[in-house]
């Protein structure tokens, strides 16, 4: 029996993309050769990359906005430098929001290219919580926030608005709600969650914030350059970008981001209204700041631990462990977990309450 | 039917590999969930990525010698930048070989750091030879050197001693020859030829060689950082170090290096052989410097190009055209492609010359 897959990431993707995945490995596009071993300037390839990126401009409503969608390596993390690399001036300045570990690492690696301001944090509440009523200095290059908190279930409902480039990571709640999406001039997430497999990571960027900091960026860090090569300056993770590609098309086919959002927020109400209304469980994150796709709640009664973690178990409940530095319990409901697996867990908590 | 793929990579990986990474898709060991849909820090991966990188040392000889053995993202290309990132000293000096477009590439972003001096070029023959008999100055923190060149066919058949840590980029050779591998400092290949698909790096470090320039390394970007973390700093490209995985296993099963020195060997010479025997085709790359994973040729009548190609595709041979930048063809022979395949290719250009 398949499980039901809460993990955080690496995590659940269409089953239907499995199987389509799984038979490129052996014979893609019916040209007797694996997906994995044609070269990526293949005309078959080179049209999948083309896919892949139109699909995202279209699903997030990019489409002649003068936006560009690019499949790179190197994970959010690497983000986290190409950031700074492509949009801090020389002797610029950067305001963040911390609004937890994943804030915390980029901000790390912003400071090693010039003066960065924390605009806000919530970390005296173990990150609970989005901050809100910061101010972003007039004078920074660019804002960066994390749209979804993937550690702590916290998400950011609404971005403020100014004079400088609004940068977000998303890489755990990216196609997964609608927004206005050109209101960020920079987006970047890891395949890992809503889109494919871990070895891609989404960049989608504005072109005309580009080239204008001064600095002498290696090629491999320039988004121009990404840009001007089609995600194609060296080999790409042909793989991933194959898989995600399957991914956004399910996603359209399901009606895009609108349509996978009722899904979402269904799944979401199913869940935090068995957390609100069991005496059992309570949720972690502040009410008005919870994430639509990770949730994260701890039991009123320790005791019952042991119990609970051998009826999830037994239900086939798989990934549902709260991170170290939170404990108690996350399930992870990313766009590909079905509604029937958070029923299943609201079963097993009623169970448990019974 | 399956074609012979000289595909100069992206290319031709082990049947068996292909058909347990496809099984792998739909069910990893057993646990009824898909490898690409499970985290990265279970046991089960976690499992993986160690015996990848264990296999990476014993089949380099390299075990207890001081070395690493990292799985990282971001290509080759990337470690283009990493590598004198990693090794040249603040205000230091690299000196690197220039063996064609792919040395050009890592001394561009050397270029970015530091001084680099080139200490010799084979560019005025298009790259068709290796240079010997240069000198690289006392004063260079590292020499760095490309053993194979893809695009024209030259391998590398010795390396020079000298006082400087010794780098070099092996991507398009890497396990397929025995080599004395501790007599290199830091190693690094893209997976896309020898090891696996596309989308994981292969670093091969000695340890002490680490922490040395005085720079700043953003987190990424620093080995030490990844040998910290058994290249999990981040989500790692959990497919593509899989099947390197399983790649690396299969050639221990065929006897490591050695054993798959001799198949390369003797498929070179098949090839090889028909080249210099048929008049109607030509080497491009001086003998002495013959790769013995990337043979170039020519005809020597170009009105039988038609012809040829004909031939070629009637008998399922793929992807054997010459890079754009030498033109004529190019037979890429690695490990995965069996001996049938060169045996494939000679046949019809026995055939053309009948
Ligand atoms: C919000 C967020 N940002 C960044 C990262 C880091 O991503 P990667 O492992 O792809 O570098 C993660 C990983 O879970 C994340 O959830
Ligand atoms: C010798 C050599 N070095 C570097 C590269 C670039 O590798 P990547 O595309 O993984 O960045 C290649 C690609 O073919 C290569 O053959
Ligand atoms: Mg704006
Ligand atoms: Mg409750
Ligand atoms: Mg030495
Ligand atoms: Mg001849």
């Amino acid at each position: 029996m398949k499980k039901h897959n809460f993990s955080a990431g690496p995590s659940i993707l269409p089953q239907e993309v499995l199987q389509k995945a799984s038979e490129a490995i052996l014979n893609f596009n019916d040209e007797n050769l694996s997906l994995i071993e044609i070269s990526h300037r293949s005309p078959a390839f080179v049209a999948v990359m083309e896919k892949a990126s139109n699909l995202v401009l279209e699903l997030l409503n990019l489409e002649n906005k003068g936006y560009s969608a690019l499949f790179l390596q190197g994970g959010a993390s690497l983000e986290f430098l190409m950031t700074p690399y492509n949009l801090m001036k020389e002797g610029g300045k950067a305001a963040y929001l911390d609004t937890g570990a994943w804030s915390s690492k980029a901000i790390k690696e912003a400071k090693l290219f010039g003066d960065v301001e924390i605009v806000a944090s919530s970390k005296d509440k173990n990150y609970n919580y989005i901050p809100k009523g910061f101010e972003i200095p007039v004078d920074a290059d660019y804002f960066h926030c994390t749209s979804n908190n993937t550690i702590y279930g916290t998400q950011m409902k609404s971005f403020p608005k100014s004079d400088s480039l609004l940068v977000c990571d998303m890489s755990s709640d990216i196609f997964s709600r609608s927004l206005d999406f050109s209101q960020f001039d920079l987006i970047y997430a890891g395949a890992q969650k809503n889109m494919g497999p871990a070895g891609a990571t989404l960049v989608v960027v504005k072109d005309d914030v580009l080239g204008k900091t001064g600095r002498k960026i290696p090629s491999m860090l320039d988004y121009q350059i990404h840009i001007s090569k089609d995600s194609m300056f060296n080999t790409p993770p042909v793989f991933a970008v194959y898989v995600s590609m399957l991914t956004l098309q399910w996603l359209k086919n399901l009606g895009g981001v609108a349509g996978i959002e009722k899904i979402n927020n269904a799944k979401a109400a199913l869940l935090y209204d068995e957390i609100d209304s069991n005496p059992l469980f309570k949720g972690v994150a502040e009410k008005e700041d919870r994430s639509n796709m990770n949730a994260t709640f701890v039991l009123t009664d320790e005791t019952l631990k042991d119990k609970f973690d051998a009826l999830c178990k037994a239900a086939g409940l798989s990934g549902i462990n709260g991170h170290r530095s939170v404990g108690g319990y996350r399930a992870s409901m990313y766009n590909a977990l079905p509604l029937e697996s958070v029923q299943a867990l609201v079963n097993v908590m009623k169970e448990l309450n019974k």
